[in-house]
């Protein structure tokens, strides 16, 4: 595939390349009302003011639906269904295409281009949806089976269950935030002695904080309660995909989690990356994930099982210091389960899904210690230390510690589809007065 | 306490005395819109109508808000605060009271009475809240005691952190309905031979489908992201109590709970009462809940441990031949952890909230048979059964049950705080095409 070129000077490494335009939330200091927009190259195309501007006159389709621009979540543009999501994606390729067809929109409208072509350095990034409910899932076969080990040995590191079906828990909607928002470290109740046989929590900042390399994908097509989504119908429902930072307090949830999962270990924060590439933008780079060695029952069965996707993912450490230490490369075919099969799954026994759910993927793990998606794994639970460019080390995160996830897939071809980055910065716990 | 006499006839075992107030939201079948109201007796006051009427014009603390009344859900109505609450519940009082104060605003206003006052038979009550997350806790200390010695024998019973802190997990907003919707019994995976030594799921229409009897509270009042909420504070957070059945698959759930709890078990269906009890209504029926035996941590102890509520609490079942049986009587008093209790815990980490979220208090039982506020519990997993007025016998639900919860506090008094019924029938499974 040649790359697509565009009139606009877009950096050949550039994550929002003309086979992306991903979709998103903005807004800026002087216009402070989010609403919706595109990144492309080192530029947020405002799609509030592209509409007002009559930007979208080409594309009859959109006509009647323009209003959604101008909303403050994507949630109404999602709403629109895969086959509107598809036609304003290329049109929108179109519209910055080198001599492409519609090159007076906004090529040869300087005006326009003052008012909707905006620096993306200069605009602030919104979550890009309303999420109604979130759910994280564990189909990071390499994941679970390492964390499996850590607390059972390798005999029993994976469920009974684990092959047959898609494990996920409800997550906390309320405390997913976008990429750059600070992360406090919780308090919450731990063992300051594990292993000592009286178990006597005490109340204190974690002291294990962790990370969780994730992909998160988006609905954009509801079902209603009582009426499953099929594996084969499910693509239809899937709107587009973000990195996730699931952060994690292992200590917390070490005793918190029996028996009904994990709970305050979690609902801390979920960083998710604040523009959602579309599955049309994914389409390219179709692939298997992990085979699965155990049958699984027909609900779950794939016909097609090219329904994962080559991402290239890595996550990062910046300490204070300022030093930034690449610690984990890994891939989102390192996934037992794919998206759909997560949804065909959550709603077989007739889960309602709302425009805007989010589902997460599961830590992503490959099975080198530099691949795996979490502290927990890389140190062994503390046990052993990742060291840093600066000569630091760490077991877990230290209050300052910035990560940043970062994922793309098509850099060889020249039409990089990339996701960004997915930032959270730690800040010290609050102080308590108990 | 004398009970309030109102001018309105009140039967003296309604739910909905002059003592209660409850809000919740309505539509006719000539007026579909949904709009918020109360009940009392065997009428609705629908409150846009009693607003539009010029019904508050006694009640000036209320006139900037009255836009409140005509949302199609309580949550601006909440979000104002318990001390609006408190206020507009006593006007409303005011408004009902023979020989009270403000006779002129309803009693001798036919026009209005005749736009505002409803039969309740004649109104369709719906979700009273849109309810962002719930969380359903696990504090009914027996049904946790009596569901461990079925899984775990009498010795280990309650994981060692049980009586520490509030156990609970994220649920399922969207799936969480108003009295009256029908539940379809869940489709999902089980084992059909959970004894067998190799694991071997099937997919089945759920065949150990179980009620909860549980109680709701609504938040009114939100904490940014990383702020906890005091204990002591968390009483104004409360905006007011409902019944719920956190409906449950127990053979789905015995097999997808490991390690995360559980899921499509549960996010098939929750059934809420639709009227509100507010918390200053519940006011004179405090009292302490279970003695805990285990010393709490600062965060979750409270001063004052009257922050319970005696509310007798049932569940009958009635067969598709119409029989009702009463199966359980139990009483609000056997939990262990109290509501602001579950919300210091839920926020210590810094959990954010949002007006309208849900927290559940988990299954209420007693320690008799007839007390506890499951089948699984009454019959011990299906080995024994229960027996109906009609002959039959029960393990699980059959499709064509009805479950009807109720509760009220204050039958000796004469002033009944009822919280009405919570009905759900169980339809048959959805056939499917695997």
């Amino acid at each position: 595939m040649a790359p697509l070129k565009s009139w606009l000077k877009i950096d050949p490494i550039s994550h929002f390349s003309m086979h992306n335009i991903p979709f998103g939330v903005i807004s800026t200091s002087t216009h402070k009302q989010p609403r919706t927009a595109i990144a492309i190259g080192s530029y947020a195309l405002d799609l509030h003011a592209f509409a007002q501007g009559n930007g979208f006159s080409k594309l009859s389709a959109i006509q009647p639906h323009q209003a959604v621009f101008s909303q403050t979540t994507l949630n109404a543009f999602a709403a629109l269904g895969r086959p509107i999501h598809k036609v304003v994606r290329e049109y929108l390729q179109s519209v910055f295409l080198r001599d492409g067809p519609f090159s007076e929109v906004l090529q040869q409208n300087e005006a326009l281009q003052k008012e909707a072509l905006l620096p993306l350095d200069q605009v602030k990034t919104h979550l890009p949806m309303q999420i109604g409910d979130y759910t994280d899932f564990y189909a990071g076969l390499n994941h679970a089976y390492n964390v499996g080990v850590l607390f059972r040995g390798p005999a029993n590191a994976l469920q009974p269950n684990y092959k047959h079906l898609p494990v996920g828990y409800h997550g906390r909607a309320s405390s997913v935030v976008v990429s750059g928002t600070p992360i406090r470290r919780p308090t919450g109740q731990i063992l300051a002695h594990p292993a000592a046989e009286k178990k006597e929590p005490i109340l204190s900042p974690c002291r294990k904080l962790d990370i969780e390399l994730e992909l998160g994908c988006f609905v954009c097509k509801p079902n209603p309660m009582g009426q499953p989504i099929s594996v084969a119908d499910a693509p239809d429902h899937l709107f587009g995909v973000v990195l996730m930072n699931d952060w994690s307090a292992r200590d917390i949830q070490a005793w918190e989690y029996v028996p009904l999962g994990p709970f305050n270990s979690k609902n801390f924060g979920t960083t998710i990356s604040p523009w959602v590439v579309l599955m049309d933008a994914l389409e390219p780079f179709k692939t298997t994930g992990l085979a699965n060695d155990t049958p699984l029952l027909p609900y779950l069965d794939e016909k097609d099982r090219q329904s994962h996707y080559k991402i290239d993912l890595s996550f990062a450490l910046t300490p204070p210091s300022g030093d930034t230490t690449i610690l984990s490369r890994t891939s989102a075919t390192q996934l037992l389960f794919s998206f759909p099969q997560m949804l065909a799954h959550h709603t077989i026994g007739g889960c309602p899904f709302n425009v805007g759910d989010l589902m997460g993927s599961g830590t992503i793990s490959g099975t080198a210690k530099e691949e795996k998606g979490a502290l927990l794994e890389q140190t062994e639970n503390g046990k052993g230390k990742v060291e840093l460019a600066n000569g630091e080390t760490r077991t877990f995160l230290e209050d300052g510690d910035t990560v940043s996830l970062t994922g793309h897939c098509g850099y060889e071809s020249g039409g990089i589809v990339g996701f960004g980055e997915c930032i959270g910065r730690i800040e010290p716990a609050l102080e308590m007065n108990f």
